[in-house]
């Protein structure tokens, strides 16, 4: 059974939104009538394929977001405080969600569990580290994108047939929708917010069957009831 | 046995040093007695722990520099310079060393190979898509350090006694040393340049035992003379 992490296990997706408060704050004082939000997630999506998920490829669209905006008047200072909010993102404490260590402890004891993410490499596995989460997991894979060869991919490492494969999380984009087209199961655990890549449109989701429960504290129950997961 | 890639199967430091060069000429603009590169180099070894190793560590580190260089004078403009050297970095093509893509084919008839790098997830793997080389590996593993620990989980995860495990690589601090603390095999292969982080001191590498090969094609007749290999 595999896991995801960011708003799967641990909060993760406010500290972006709080960061993209700040920083359309920021451009406010140059653009009043800012549209910043809007521009920062279309230079995320086209960045996405050069700089891949993470933090660092965040704060490069930031600046390059601001640059943008402010016609090249955007100060150097700015700059610096844009990638001193990287830093601290990076640096920040790792929240679990309500009653994730008890249930992955319990998950573990009775399956072998795999921690299934994308972004930074570096970040994800001091997250990792910082979360204490690290001993229950027979298998970390940080991987660049999650779509249904990735998942093959996974399935096949760990010698996992699909119909025994259960993954875990809060995106439809990335934990559900591939994995059922890898054939496995998935159990979506939505998160009380969703960034904009990650989101599937309703009729995506359409003759899908997918688990769907409103908390990690539920998976025990539910695997219990349908019982396929390796 | 495990391969390292950039500077070992395919050309990389140049390409820094290429952006380096260009990033004291830029600075040169604002501080004609520039000491650009010696700064870069310390803001690059105080960012690793938080940034980890890559293109987009290296372009914070680059527009910290000139921030710091330029006391705030920076324009915008530049600051885009410098990314959009980021952006060609990720999209430069991978030109392999001499023989390599032949010396790999060859190795991969007889044992089962690992590609064992660091570095940004996303750039690594696209680079080796680029090379050509990917159908050759039972295993890529990308790592965000290469310490012991790491060289022992990968021994363990592929079920490789330290004695039959061989690491070939360019760097003496990533690919040699941490093999032979974990009682590996090393197979050293200068690349023409070493990055600064990389070096490492004579007087380490005294009473240490591992093998030097100037070029790659000399590892298949060295592995028939010591033939350990797994």
């Amino acid at each position: 059974m595999a896991l995801d992490a960011d708003d799967t296990l641990w909060h993760n997706e406010p500290l972006f939104t709080s960061v993209r408060g700040q920083f359309c704050a920021l451009l406010e004082r140059y653009e009043p009538a800012g549209i910043a939000g809007e521009l920062l997630d279309e230079v995320e999506m086209r960045n996405l394929e050069h700089f891949g998920y993470g933090v660092k490829g965040f704060v490069l669209s930031m600046i390059e977001t601001a640059i943008q905006m402010t016609g090249g008047r955007l100060e150097a200072a700015d700059v610096q405080t844009i990638i001193g909010w990287g830093r601290e993102m990076i640096a920040s404490p790792v929240e679990l969600l309500p009653d994730v260590a008890d249930v992955v402890e319990d998950l573990a004891r009775t399956f072998p569990l795999i921690l299934l993410t994308k972004g930074d490499l570096l970040h994800q596995q001091t997250k990792l580290a910082r979360s204490g989460l690290g001993s229950h997991f027979r298998g970390i894979e940080i991987v660049s994108e999650k779509d249904a060869g990735v998942y093959r991919g996974v399935m096949g490492r760990y010698g996992v047939e699909p119909e025994r494969f259960v993954m875990v999380g809060n995106s439809l984009r990335s934990d559900i929708l591939p994995v059922l087209e890898a054939g496995g199961h998935a159990v979506y655990v939505p998160y009380e917010v969703t960034w904009v890549h990650e989101r599937v449109a309703p009729e995506q989701l359409a003759m899908l069957h997918f688990h769907r429960i409103a908390h990690l504290r539920e998976l025990p129950e539910l695997l219990r009831q349908f019982s396929p997961a390796g």
